[in-house]
């Protein structure tokens, strides 16, 4: 059995987030999601269910552009770069393999990852294109950069961050590793980029949203601060929609 | 009554092509048009059908750039600049009114164009990304540009496109002028361009699936030359799929 990890790109917008769902009671499964269209492509290679493992899940409408995830194979025909080819040859347009190599038996994509990237892309000021619009988020104005960047630094380093979790994570410590935290303008867009060990459900979005809530009422940092180390969900602002918000890259 | 001239994009995949299909003898309509939800919008400004003239008619599934199309207003309040954000506000997100001003009132957006270009775009040899997919066409391997440039001089000048027209096309004449046609790449794309003075019915999918056709045969220019001068419909390459093709601008 070879341990093989993928890199994986997809478009979200037509995907009910990364994780599989459980079939119903009457054993339906309308549901349609990226580990399940990729576990039916290795289905059809391995004849038989081959369970592959994601770095983390996505929230329905994310974005890809570098997710991560390993399965076993006992296809040793099949050269581990050649699963690249392999797999897009079965799969949906909107998800598409970009690598593929052999790990160590240990290598397991979501405990040996040390951080995950994500990046959130906003139009400001000007209309959404159409080929735009299921990849950026529209803002009706400029936001003020330097006030969110000192909010994006009050969570640098390990930070509880029960304020931006959504309903239903099921995680026992909200404490995270926040790594990065950063606006900034690429081309004409604005990215927000954090980096941490892990997320909680929602998270990135819902940091997101609280920051450009709280900055539009210019609310200083030190009131953030407060806000944050309150725990209390209730003040956060709104999780913003999906669309911008990519999974950029796992670091191993 | 002003003269209102636009400049409109829109991602063509969820459209029935540019032209408003005719209702049904039962009265149904259920063909989405990028005519068809503009003049809804104009209908809801105007409170009464405003008719909507573009420079020509795309193909469904075909994108646009920069279509021009222009329309009579009486309504004297909105300054012809105004029409972007009014029209914006009530369409789709995937058409998007990019500019809009007042011309003199014999301006006839098909009637007073001089030229059309399109563009159409390839991705060769690499794995088509999810975000990609709607906007270009993959080709299996590179195909060879002095060959295919050596077809596109072919068509240069007054020239009898009726090999390339597709069913259906009404035009009394098949004779088009070609200003330039050449194939060349950008970043990591090969581009198809062409420009005429007006063009057949699936004209600019036939050209470049007959040129594709033919040079993956090898087959020399003064060959082609003859297929084009046969006039023979069926001498003609497949005619290409619309993903990736883009009415780019209009020519007044």
């Amino acid at each position: 059995m070879r341990n093989i990890k993928l890199t994986i790109t997809y478009d979200g917008t037509d995907f009910c987030g990364w994780q599989k769902q459980e079939k119903s009671n009457a054993g339906l499964n309308f549901q349609r999601t990226v580990q399940g269209v990729i576990e039916q492509a290795l289905l059809n290679i391995h004849r038989k269910p081959v369970n592959l493992t994601g770095s983390g899940r996505t929230d329905s409408g994310v974005h890809a552009k570098g997710q991560a995830a390993n399965f076993y194979s006992d296809i040793d025909s099949i050269p581990p770069g050649r699963f690249v080819h392999a797999l897009n040859s079965l799969l949906p347009q909107d998800v598409r393999i970009l690598d593929s190599n052999e790990e160590k038996k240990e290598f397991h994509a979501r405990f040996s990852a040390c951080a995950r990237l994500y990046r959130y892309f906003f139009i400001c000021r000007r209309p959404v294109l159409p080929h735009e619009s299921r990849y950026n988020l529209k803002l009706p104005r400029f936001p003020d950069l330097e006030t969110l960047n000192a909010y994006g630094r009050l969570l640098l380093g390990e930070t509880d961050c029960s304020v931006f979790c959504g309903a239903g994570d099921m995680s026992k410590s909200k404490n995270r590793y926040i790594y990065s935290s950063r606006f900034f303008v690429e081309g004409d867009r604005l990215v927000f980029e954090i980096r941490a060990n892990a997320f909680l459900r929602n998270m990135v979005r819902s940091v997101a949203g609280t920051f450009l809530h709280y900055e539009e009422k210019n609310t200083p940092p030190e009131k953030l601060r407060e806000i944050i180390a309150s725990k209390n969900r209730s003040l956060a602002g709104p999780t913003l929609p999906p669309q911008g918000l990519f999974l950029w890259k796992v670091d191993y």
